[in-house]
């Protein structure tokens, strides 16, 4: 097999990790030994041990020799634990495949060199591309200082998220609903306005997929108005709940989501909203490297209009509703056809009775 | 081969009628001998010769003791031309392979009977549920008096065809475009309402694919407003142009709409619009089977909510306009999800860097 054979199954280990390493990357390791895979792993739940220890402990003896394929360049601080650059140097590898450059400045640059210097041979770039948007996450985190965003929109063939009197449940049919919890679970949180808080009463969990962790819920209220007996706070206790405000909500409404176990974080507002583009830094500041943001309407206008949204995700249903519903996506203030972003099609298929696209922002 | 692949054959044939044999169906035959194909017709331009004739012409002497496959029950009744049925009984074919039993009354059975006493081998029913499809639009003239209906949206990712400014050039693409000229040109008309005749000054020509044959426009125009000038107009000597106007529609202006070519056809009105399944019967009686409507959104809200749209095309392009947009389906009037009309998805695939998907109406 080639290097990029190698590394494909690498990336694809690391993507086990999604929505669980937070905030360190989700990285996959395979080591390879007279064309015999000896060695596999990938970014444990919370960060550690990372993904070459692993391998390396599989591999044994053995790994004297091998050649490694990483995802992301080996790590060469001490933190909690060694360098793995240096575990690698100690296990006798022979050769280690990088796909790509660790842009944390903690490291950038200096695994690769410590693994030359021990006499390694090194290659980069292979399936770098893949690499960059595997680790599109920890990224942006690193050099946006925000979360990748990925926005999720459900609604009847003519983008409508709910009939005039709010009805929604429930347009796209179960595969669909079954999909965005698979979604949300490869995210480390999963976002969502005030107003769908109010209209839905979500729980935002992850269900009937067999999951024990459950990825972060983000609630954005500027003043705090939601009610205090709805599902999520309900669970404030047992599934983190982090609640964006602005400054002026009332200290004893903090008070109180703080009691129920929730994680509150001040934001600056714009306007009569809350900037998501600081929203977003904060949740980046927090740790949250991939965001799955579900609506409402207002949100989604929101952080396309501040072009924050890095993925589209849309599963549209095989009924009307007409133009009293209400839009997937609010205003959005565009003045010009020539001024809407756009994304590139990644994917569309039939999932169940309904059609399921995916997009990516279009790099211009 | 089987029975089901010749008569697959014959149906592609006839398919390559569709929009062409109006108010004639679009029929296929394939005549097969001893595993060898000697003959295959389709329904020619205006309806004449019949798909059988043509097929026996090529098979010639041939076709003594053969089998043929024909989409529809051969017409038993002397019109313009003799009989099919009496046609195939003349060339001495053993066997008649029938996909589907015309439903037209001057023939319903007849053919299959006549067939039959001259000891011809008949059977029915190969492919009936693809031939049904297929020639649905003639099925809809005969069976409702209106023709097939398909509704094409082409819209934002929010669902929306213009910017607030009425800024709709362009949201899908080239590769889009270019396939909804070849939908038009499978179809017997193109219909838009009048708003959309004013707001775009549209051909809705098929251009670039070879025609020589254009689809009937079709203009909704209850009070016949319409710019003398526009570009329907200018052509409507060349190709057939008909609007559909309500009885209080000013004299003057069905005088200039003659005077430029134009057919008038006067339909009933309800509320302030003209009714539609009243149009769609006018359509009918004037020998339309596959009618191709292309908006605008109030055309679009009106044909659901009477349930007159057969098939959805929807295109979707990867960008937002947001709420102010114009939204690609009007007011429809629904109170409850649950008396939203549903779809079935019937196919989904990108088409350059857009989505289309087909949808049939669910049957209950």
């Amino acid at each position: 097999m080639s290097d990029a054979r190698y590394m494909a199954l690498a990336l694809s280990l690391g993507r086990r990790g999604w929505g669980n390493t937070w905030p360190n990357p989700a990285v996959g390791c395979v080591i390879v030994r007279d064309g015999r895979i000896i060695g596999r792993g990938w970014t444990a739940p919370s960060g550690r041990p990372h993904a070459e220890p692993q391998a390396l402990a599989q591999a044994g003896e053995a790994a004297r020799g091998a050649t490694v394929y990483v995802t992301l360049e080996p790590c060469a601080h001490h933190g909690q634990t060694p360098p793995c650059a240096q575990a690698l140097t100690d296990a006798g590898v022979a050769r280690v495949v990088v796909a790509l450059g660790d842009s944390d400045e903690r490291v950038c640059g200096r695994g690769v060199t410590m693994l030359r210097d021990a006499g390694i041979s090194v290659q980069t770039g292979v399936l770098e591309q893949q690499a960059r948007r595997d680790h599109q996450g920890f990224l942006s985190r690193i050099e946006l200082g925000r979360p990748m965003v990925t926005l999720k929109l459900a609604n009847s063939f003519d983008g409508r998220i709910a009939t005039a009197t709010g009805e929604s449940q429930w347009i796209t049919q179960a595969p669909a609903r079954r999909m965005v919890h698979a979604m949300r679970s490869s995210h480390d949180a999963v976002m969502v306005g005030g107003g769908t808080v109010r209209a839905d009463d979500p729980s935002l969990n992850v269900r009937d997929l067999g999951m024990t962790r459950q990825p972060v819920r983000v609630v954005l209220s500027r003043r705090l108005d939601l009610p205090l007996n709805c599902k999520l706070a309900q669970t404030a206790a047992d599934i983190p709940l982090l609640i964006c405000h602005g400054a002026t909500a009332p200290v004893a409404l903090i008070d109180a989501w703080k009691g129920l176990g929730a994680t509150l974080l001040p934001c600056a507002v714009q306007g009569s909203q809350l900037d998501l583009a600081d929203v977003l830094q904060r949740l980046g500041t927090y740790g949250l490297t991939r965001v799955f943001s579900e609506g409402g309407s207002a949100v989604a206008a929101s952080l396309l209009q501040a072009d924050l949204v890095d993925h589209l995700v849309g599963f549209s249903a095989g009924l009307m509703i007409g133009a009293e519903g209400l839009p997937a996506i609010g205003a959005m203030g565009l003045a010009r056809l020539a001024q809407a972003q756009r994304y590139d099609l990644e994917e569309t298929m039939a999932v169940g009775p309904d059609v399921f696209n995916r997009w990516v922002r279009t790099r211009n």
